[in-house]
């Protein structure tokens, strides 16, 4: 795949203590390039507008809890319109392409940026391609237009089809070259991101004018930087009717536990926010922090006790809670049964089958019901909210690949839509940082001890963000946009 | 009600024009008071988090689009649990009051106050005041627990009942005073905010050591520096259905118009995002850009227009549109029948009978189906992503009571939670900048005229925020969220 | 229109007072009629089935509530595939239209009978016809297959268009003539089966082989024989979310009222069934019942003392109820401002008028919000027992027409679909009985007056069923279905 | 458990071969019972009722397609208000009891209890039974009332708790006596009704003023006699949420299977149901009808030309689907794994795991997703319809109870409420019956082959009912109940 980080990082300094980390441009590795005005100055919908175009000087503050002394700090280039655009509307040819899992607001990505090329800088040609980045090798592509887009953000999913992986980025951009695409509009995660790094080098070392715009697509809200992913208050809204329903069964059943896994491999953000937004969960696991089952503080523990007082519990767990725990328990197994085996690598049903299995033992009756909403939670179509956020995103990404940005993602920073450069995405991923007030408010909210041994709790602070004079950056950030 | 920039401005500059506008606190005229250290301190939940308690110098940013040479602008103090608090736990006597229309995720904010004091703070008394400020006056209040507040959240509507105006700021402190509260938690809108600046200059007056908190609610989201009012997105999402079977409607009849009245008496946020989340939306009017019916240009034109070329059509109308219109055509009808011409003020069943009379007479047979859905929307309970909102609004206030600060109201600003003087919620609202991006974009995406009229656009472009280097504050800024 | 009673009735008597009221068939004025093997013999999905065709000699009962040594009384004719045809699948040129007003799941029977005529009959040409009756003349046909129809079922509303009226039997039959259409689907309510029953006429006056099938619908359930219409079910459901609405809002405010106006403009199905399935309303006023609203026992007395009691309440209203006193009311003003007038023809409005103009005569201050859902309601798909309901209806229908029945309507009697004659259908409507155990079950419920003077009561009582040794026969039919 | 068949028939001929299959009375086994006239006579509501007794001679007759000459057959009492009751209303002590699994409507069958004795007959004292059967051993019970029990039918679940098995008859009648009870209410199933038969037979051998009636719950539909059962309806409308996540699921990966397992354990009616509300599923597997996975017209044959045509494919699967080639799938794994064996016990887990690995084998990569919905789907809240039905079925058990009525259960028969003597219902399990047309209608709407061998069919067809001149009896009837 190359290195990533061969992305040349552009930084531009200022009056105390500014920094802006600039994003690639055409003009850095072409010259001579043409520029027009841009033709949103004749759409009589922006008549009206002051000042439509986006000042260059623009930039979007990344810290914003700041001392009276602070260092201003980092800052990204803002989003929006440009005067002067580096395609006439006739040459444009884009290409749209999907990779990953699903997630809800997909299909009004795809939707907006059709749309936003045709309404807004009068492009006709938009390509489709089909099933993720494979789709570039093979035959069918889709083509889009306002009218055939027009209902799609209505449906879970996406038109145009995904998969995982699939990219070889010289054979990627042999086929960009062979159908003369030269803005491609790339919806993905973090390795899809990577992927997007690759293929621009390779545009750039071929010296080809071809925008690469990368709009961040992740359900786990896993991707640092930006505020929050597209999709994600849909998914906590929709696993609400898990939690609920897992609520209603345990309080039905002596000693009832009603058991959920939600989305979340890496981090727990979905799981959090949707124990926050519930308040009938009595236990909430995630991958940042670690847990045992079996003695003094432990879970069996705490859900005894908590069967004791109350009849019955809820707890919610992340798919990637407790992957340690996990492998250490199935290497014990005996290989010889792969398939069964290959289920407990689910983590909700194995936890499920060492609880029943402890309380057995035990001779406590338990009634545990396992629910797993995954893909009924993320297979729906977006919320409104989560509707004209991608609206923004899709905007934002067709406004600077047509002013010649490229090799940009695009993202809410603080609230304001900015161009973000590649590897400021995917250096990293975005966790729920358990030493951080967020957690605190969780554990608060359901009583739960911590699960942490003082070990773990060392290790902990010591992930804390460096000392920036600011406690709880982006973590807090992210919580409060709700 | 005396004059509520009353509240004494407390104003900190900083280096490269850095400049806080502080919050009042007891120690500003209640000398000698004793303070404690947090209890939060001894939380397990918070035993593994780093630094909990918020750094007395932290502060939020208000502008965060700037340039590299820019000066740093205005900061509030950020919200959140200080080391230091002005109160015992078992001194605390705290109320919570709600005023003006109803609101999803009323219920949350009453719900997470009331469990933040007791399971943040080990606050046993917690009074509900029934039926807005009024409720003051009258004998009943209501015992807010943990337990009878358990699963309030999944109602909608307020539990403590609501009303408007009636408050007498005199005798509301001297029943303060009488029952021997010293927090009050005021959830309300702008007038709301009004009163509660008077109240706390009363009590400031009368030297008592009572903290005043606003939560700030507002279903139109027109109070100003907060990023978004809570129960917005809740809003905007139920929206949906109304408009989705305008469309329906629209679509079923020959010459079909679906009408669709939503919120918003003097602003158009909730009509705009309803909007350009649904697509399916021809035409949106709001009290903020003025429209003509008659002649060229007109809306009678565009439906006509319209309906020429699709067969049908959607129309929302904010509530608060057209009312000068809607005035003078009142004014011209025959003022004997007081109850018909009432009905009439509702500009959207006003609209509707301007219109269908307009195409009588015309000739041209049109199916008009009105839908007003305002109580339907605003009576249900909120979205996860509102109740983790309001759960936070919730503790900023606890925090801030606790550590007292008063006469603040608590909201994000730019995604983090701060506390707000009263007087820069009260001295102005919110509105949607018809000159502004965001609303391009909704013309731009129903593609309908501006119905501006020259003057109209000229006025327009006066009302723009003072030139401060960053062209489209607060609006970007709130649109952005989403 | 002509007399809808030609219909010439067909009557079959049998053992023990057993009496079918048989449906027309082509064999009754067409001589020397073809007919063929019923192609579903063929059919894969069939070939298990232990004796798929009705027996000719099938009936289904009317009267089940009977006693020892009852006579049998009315039955019908069965509905489902004869062993016989009358059509060639090649010679059938069907179409369908769509009457009245919006009914959830008018798309799902349109879907069925297109994908019914495909899938079991082999038949590729189906029409629809746009707008209701008077698209018959129109230019515009829709062609119908089943691609085309595939999604329908997701989607409110009507894909063929609708209007009321519109039908001059003479020119319609003409058209029909023209086009070769050899089967017409009629989907409506009372007013569109006078219609269809005069079409079959004409059409058997002028000696064609043009079957002529109705299928029921009406939103208002005031369709005789039939125990229940399509869409009834999905309507009832999302007429809760308004009542739920008005719940809320009642109780947040002093002596809230929260009203609701529901569809039905002759009888009270609608409301009644969502007050029972509700619970939380208190007073349900329906056409069948008359009220009064002021002096004892009167309505005004009712909500004030309900007021008084409780601090809130909700009322729902059908949309008929009412209209003698609205109509005295509305005399009684002066008519000079005929569009004020106009929305107090709306018994909604009236209503809300008149009870705040007497509590503000009374100064006694109520809070009342008035919700009309009526566009938001039937303008939703429909649920899936409404879906499966829409399916046999139109299979029904189908299998009718094919096997030469004409002059029919289909629908379920006591749980089986059976072939109704259209003088069934047509000569009086559905209503509630308020002298019925339904009815006081739901006085029961809500705990309101019936409102009815004494003389109201000896009228309600004459209007009873003739007495046949049972006692609350449709009515009760209706009521038990769900 | 004993025989339950002792249940002591009591049959009643007429004329015309009518036969009554009634149900017992106390004065079947006590003599010289006091019995007093019905307090409804007095009740308000009912004043304006014709005649709200049910008459003594009512019956409901069971075959309602008939024949000319047929005979008239089995009927059963017809549930109601008698104009004499055996109770005095301050004598009543009833309890209620909920057995089984979860099933919407549960809280409203319990409400309407409590609200139907107390409203209607002035009972005052009514007892809930915790946790099932043995909550009749336990020490709590919960004291109902209609304040208490307002807002249940909102919530899913049971407030009383269940649990399966657990009863001991002779103890279960000890602590009856004990308590004082005479009226049981027992909520539940099959199982629950088999023994609530031997509970009756106890209390007639002890000569016991005791009323035992039964309320049928089942949410796989499989209860004989009765119409359909509660919850059904909202159980096949909250499946089509899954079934819409699977074909989005399918639609967006290359190869997509999406698979959904729905209840039913011995019988398909939910997942035929929702399969045909649907219309998106290529493939419904119910236990009723056999399937074999290899080779020609098997089921990887169909899902391996369904992924060619179509990319992607939907599958429902009843959870007792296949259970013959389940166990013998796993009896030929090695045993030594028992946990990860349970889990594929859940034939979903198990299908799944085949699939899978037989495209594995044949190198065609496939993307499969299950959903189990199960526990989001029982613990929701009834639908309105589904809250009608259980009002009637609560308030019909009431009835019966008071006047002198037991050993009997309440349920629709074509669509009116009838006492059902308990050995109807335990006799025999409602099936979907695989050679019948409602079966053949899916298959055709989904184009799925039958799977059956000629051995299958000749099996199924012995399977059919007697012949009785009646083509599909009981089956046609459920179907046509929607």
């Amino acid at each position: 795949m190359g290195n990533p980080n061969d992305t040349h990082t552009k930084l531009v300094p200022g009056a105390a203590g500014f920094l802006l980390q600039d994003v690639p441009h055409f003009t850095d590795y072409l010259d001579h390039l043409p520029s027009y005005p841009n033709p949103l100055q004749n759409n009589p919908a922006y008549s009206v507008v002051e000042q439509y175009f986006v000042d260059e000087d623009d930039t979007v503050t990344e810290e914003i809890v700041v001392h009276k002394e602070s260092a201003r700090g980092v800052h990204f280039r803002r989003a929006g319109p440009r005067q002067k655009v580096y395609f006439k509307s006739d040459d444009v040819n884009a290409c749209i392409v999907t990779c990953g899992g699903l997630c809800p607001g997909l299909n009004t990505v795809i939707r907006e940026i059709v749309c936003g090329l045709y309404h807004m800088y009068g492009v006709r040609k938009v390509l489709g391609i089909d099933g993720g980045y494979r789709g570039f090798y093979a035959k069918n592509t889709i083509t889009l237009t306002p009218k055939f887009v027009d209902d799609i953000h209505k449906r879970g999913g996406t038109i145009l089809g995904t998969s995982r992986g699939g990219h070889d980025s010289v054979k990627i951009v042999d086929r960009i070259q062979d159908r003369g695409i030269n803005q491609v509009y790339i919806i993905g995660g973090d390795g899809t991101h990577k992927g997007a790094a690759v293929i621009f080098e390779e545009i750039r070392r071929r010296g080809l004018k071809v925008a690469v715009a990368g709009i961040p697509k992740t359900i786990d809200n896993d991707i640092p930087v930006i505020d929050k992913s597209f999709g994600f208050d849909t998914v906590v809204e929709e696993a609400q009717r898990a939690i609920k329903a897992a609520h209603v069964e345990s309080e039905s059943m002596g000693n009832g536990i009603g058991l959920v896994k939600l989305m979340g491999r890496y981090c727990g953000f979905i799981a959090m926010y949707a124990t926050l937004a519930s308040r009938d969960v009595d236990c909430c696991l995630i991958p940042e922090s670690p847990f045992y089952l079996e003695g003094k503080g432990g879970l069996y523990e705490y859900i005894g006790k908590r069967l004791k007082q109350n009849g019955h519990m809820v707890i919610v767990i992340a798919e990637g809670a407790g992957q340690e725990l996990l492998s250490k328990s199935l290497q014990s197994v005996d290989q010889q049964d792969a398939s069964g085996n290959k289920l407990l690598q689910d983590v909700g049903l194995w936890i499920s089958h060492k609880i029943k299995e402890h309380f057995a033992k035990k001779r406590m009756p338990i009634n545990l019901k396992y629910i797993d909403p995954t893909y009924m939670i993320r297979a729906i179509p977006s919320i409104a909210s989560d509707n004209v956020y991608c609206t923004l995103l899709a905007h934002g990404a067709v406004h600077g690949a047509m002013a010649g940005y490229t090799g940009f993602t695009v993202g809410p920073v603080n609230g304001r839509h900015a161009y973000i450069p590649f590897n400021r995405i995917i250096e990293k991923q975005n966790k729920v940082v358990i030493t951080d007030r967020m957690w605190a408010r969780l554990l608060s909210s359901t009583n739960q001890p911590s699960f942490l041994k003082p070990r773990d709790i060392a290790e902990a602070k010591k992930e804390k963000y460096p000392a920036n004079g600011i406690l709880d950056g982006k973590i807090v950030k992210t919580m409060s946009m709700n």
